[in-house]
């Protein structure tokens, strides 16, 4: 069965090797994916002679490109003929379904939030990502919207992500945990027991705390968090990882028998490098807003532009937006909820 | 030239193998450091033996003992004559310099505050940690004593920190850095933004901001958090190493061929276990307390309570509970900087 069409815009200035990576990401996701059309936002020289090229492109001039270094929320305010602005803008007016960018998080999520809006009920949209455990994927929310955050937040934050983690994922059932500092209930800061409790009242796949050793080792699906220690917590697993696997090649460069052996096991650890890379699910989606907006890694190759493009159409088609609009509860403090 | 003459209490019921592995752990730190004297608290049957049969060893009676699941500050309030107690109290009377324990942390923190006592000046006492990497040791703090902080907090977190690295672990002029999300000065939450600017203010050794992914490649000596981002993070390591090392260990014994190469690299995968382990410091110190107080793995073994022990004598021996008491500045916030 063919899928269902969708157009998804795509920032052809995004990240640290655009547009050449990009261009090459979009033509294998094209290639791909048959039901897939992409409206490639960018500079009219660069956009313009790929989709001449390539059949399902369709080339929108944006002049202006935000940078890495620009403060977010002024740069999409200042910048309204931006690859990112466009793109968002594209999907706020109905001319696409979605959005993928390897540009600045922080102006990507600012577009979101501002051109295409959040999902009414939604307090905060919140960026979601696949932690790539060689065990299972496991979705942690939020890992870097918002630093500061409300105990009620997290509800919504655990909704949105298990969401995430059942359609797009494919996670049945995912049982959803709140990263805290020890299992028991009555552990941790005053906000992580707020959100423990307004959890456990308000989150009905909610299975209780999860510690930092049980994330990769995918004790549980969706791991829940304010943006600060998400952020914090996703980077300390890309570096340790980054850490042991340069340190193990060394190991395995400093002999000519230690070389030998790593000739064994070089297709094994091969695999396991593809499987801990961040590059398989190509991005991180910012959960309520109105419609599918994609976050790839500033590193992002091709493959991984490839893989945010289809992630990005896989959210439209699982109407991920519209599930969480029908789904987000208003969130409850503890206040209000006293009385049940 | 014989160091200095030491005497630290050790608690004999402490950790998930006790008395056995404590009792080979002391063994070992007595043989090998001949100026160490351990005053052994536990049960009379257990400390009693033991300590006829080893010189430098003094039994000392405490019938009680705290479970890992108590409420630690009603343990310590109530078990007047638990092993953790009776080995605080002894430091506090002066009979000892310091107390080593593998027991539960919870009620370690909370008779070293209670029994030991503050340090005057002290806000908070902290827990530390040397983050086990194969880059060179990190020392992060606090990982778990304070789960709710004040930002001014963390300047004397960062102060204790910094001695501690340089006096025990011997890193010479320690650069010490913020956990936050970004390495720009005006990134993270509004926590650790105000944090930020009092350790610019105050600390002279502090470098800026840290990310998640700058700790294992020990880009900074000194890594200054929160207790409940501290921890977060600090399992995080733990249970990223555990499933990569396990992975990869399933790797290496998937065919004949792999388990022949995997016999190659062994002695040098051992090594990077060896040095990613936390047994090799031996536990967590609680600065800021009078007297050096270490807090052993729950887990550890019949090595990590030797290093433990002798960890203690070490902090005894540098003077650092002193040199935190002439250092460590009273807390100021922002508003009372702000005319400077």
């Amino acid at each position: 069965m063919m899928p269902d069409k969708v157009t998804i815009t795509v920032d052809a200035m995004g990240g640290d090797n655009a547009p050449g990576v990009v261009l090459d990401g979009v033509a294998q996701a094209l290639a791909a994916d048959a039901a897939l059309e992409v409206i490639l936002c960018g500079p009219a020289d660069v956009v313009e002679p790929f989709a001449a090229e390539h059949d399902r492109c369709i080339p929108q001039a944006a002049a202006e490109v935000i940078a890495m270094a620009e403060h977010p929320a002024n740069a999409v305010r200042k910048k309204k003929d931006s690859s990112i602005v466009v793109g968002c803008r594209l999907v706020k007016e109905g001319a696409a379904q979605g959005f993928f960018s390897a540009g600045s998080t922080g102006a990507c999520l600012a577009a979101g939030t501002l051109v295409m809006g959040r999902i009414k009920g939604v307090a905060r949209p919140a960026l979601a990502t696949v932690i790539p455990s060689p065990v299972r994927p496991v979705v942690m929310c939020d890992i870097g919207a918002n630093a500061d955050c409300k105990p009620e937040y997290l509800v919504q934050f655990g909704q949105m992500a298990s969401i995430y983690a059942e359609k797009v994922i494919g996670i049945e059932r995912p049982r959803a945990a709140l990263l805290n500092i020890g299992e028991e209930d009555t552990k941790g800061s005053q906000f992580a027991q707020e959100a423990h409790n307004l959890l456990r009242e308000q989150l009905p796949n909610f299975a209780g705390n999860a510690e930092g050793s049980d994330i990769l080792p995918a004790k549980f699906d969706v791991i829940i968090t304010d943006g600060f220690t998400g952020n914090v917590c996703l980077k300390t697993i890309e570096g340790t990882s980054k850490t042991l696997f340069k340190t193990l090649k060394g190991i395995m460069m400093s002999t000519p028998l230690t070389k030998l052996g790593a000739l064994a096991i070089k297709g094994g650890l091969k695999q396991l490098m593809a499987q801990v890379s961040p590059d398989t699910y190509g991005g991180a989606p910012l959960l309520g807003v109105k419609g599918a907006l994609l976050v790839g890694h500033g590193s992002s190759n091709a493959l991984a532009v490839r893989n945010g493009v289809l992630t990005t159409a896989s959210i439209v088609r699982t109407g991920v937006s519209d599930i969480i609009a029908q789904t987000v509860t208003a969130p409850r403090t503890a206040r209000t909820t006293e009385g049940e």
